[in-house]
């Protein structure tokens, strides 16, 4: 038997995408929250999870943040970068000046605007609770109508693709990370994500913690800050850098900004998606 | 006759609630996208146009920063937070028991999860475009029915407010922006939004930049890269700092950052929220 990996659901979804991307041959469990997915991998339903963590158009990023900052002990074991790209689907056999009516996700509709306002200008919109849904409301519907969904909703709900990749921008992207008890040992390649806070906001704390790294030459991949839930005027830091926690200069530079921050924790260490 | 304010509409949408807590003299011209919004003001329709920027329900954040990064000439003049609270909205007279259907906005179903799952855990819940919409298609409906929507949809659309502040976690709040020709003269209690990239991305260029601020004792409110549009590997920044720009050691600092970066561009100098 395949691993068991839980994702950010329904089947159809961006993320279960993404998690047959990551593992074809594993038993799926589609859960509906973002933290469902973390305690089915914490309670041992799953080994794995999958969860959008940044540009996701399903789930919010903030609830995965808030996950690995605050409630849970899972690691991150891998990371997945996906193209967001929206199909337009219909019952197999309609033709397009057919079409009355158009299913979408708000977001995913916020998403096609242009495509929309020239190919479908009269079409009535009805929102749809998420992507996946927008193909189910659509191929239930008597009246001759087309959703915005993905290739494989289109497969899962026997709907045909009547006009590919119709979002607006081309280079859209949704970046996933697979969460476990472990992360992932070295490859030679690695991503390392961490998060820290500080008591007090002086100038200069957070150069101090980032020439951690421009000392030994470690570059960094995505740098954010974050307001804490806890004060207002407080904040988290969010790093990726390039390098894998048991690397010599990588786990000298994380004890020295360990001794810089008041709150620190290692997300996980796990290969860089290319 | 007052100021024209352009913003992300329809009425009863949390855009309209910050521009009114920021203007309510003003004359409001709602628009459905953010760049809608953005040309509104810079073909002189509008004096000034409100935009999320953080942490949004409605528009995408993403929108707002491509838009100052990329497309536009406008200027940030002011900034506004506004606590994103949802409420439960009926029809005067609907009683809870009675709620066959819930309408609402997916991503404002996600943050009141809890209370929905408690309260109203037998209802049909059905997808709505944006939070205004989900009053109106209640309203409307013939069946008993509840939305979650604003305190100002209630008055636009004659709905009572059967339960108050429903989101599942207090401290939500959303920041907006006024978006002008100019940005705000200097108060004493300022704040400056920035943007810069780098040619190559060598470790410590972003310390070499974070320094001149630093030494100078200007302090950073946020600090966050975005992955550019036009290549993978690049990376804009976005910083928010203390101070205005016409103040003389922002200005140094500033005139360090551009020399030290290859795109360079300030979002404007605005009076800093509460």
């Amino acid at each position: 038997m395949g691993k068991r990996i839980a994702y950010l659901g329904p089947p159809g979804t961006f993320t279960e995408e993404a998690a047959l991307l990551y593992d074809k041959g594993a038993q799926f469990i589609p859960v509906p929250t973002i933290s469902g997915v973390a305690s089915a991998v914490s309670s041992g339903m799953a080994d794995e999870g999958v969860v959008p963590i940044e540009n996701s158009l399903e789930g919010s990023v903030t609830d995965t943040l808030d996950l690995l900052i605050h409630d849970s002990p899972l690691l991150i074991s891998k990371e997945l970068v996906l193209p967001v790209g929206h199909q337009l689907l219909v019952k197999p056999g309609t033709v397009i000046s057919d079409v009355k009516v158009l299913y979408s996700h708000p977001q995913s509709l916020g998403q096609c605007r242009r495509f929309v306002e020239r190919i479908l200008p009269r079409a009535d919109v009805v929102a749809a609770l998420s992507n996946a849904a927008a193909v189910q409301d659509m191929m239930e519907s008597p009246t001759p109508s087309a959703a915005i969904g993905t290739r494989r909703a289109a497969e899962l709900y026997g709907a045909e693709i009547l006009a590919k990749e119709i979002q607006d921008q081309v280079s859209n992207v949704t970046r996933f990370v697979v969460l476990a008890a472990e992360d992932h040992p070295p490859t030679g390649n690695d991503k390392t994500s961490i998060c820290f806070s500080f008591d007090d906001d002086r100038p200069g704390s957070l150069v101090e913690v980032l020439q951690e790294f421009s000392q030994r030459g470690i570059n960094l991949t995505k740098v954010e800050s974050r307001p804490s839930k806890e004060s207002l005027g407080r904040y988290f830091f969010l790093i990726d850098l390039e390098g894998h926690r048991q690397d010599t200069p990588v786990g000298e530079a994380l004890d020295g900004v360990r001794r810089k921050t008041s709150l620190f924790k290692v997300f996980g260490s796990y290969p860089r998606y290319k």
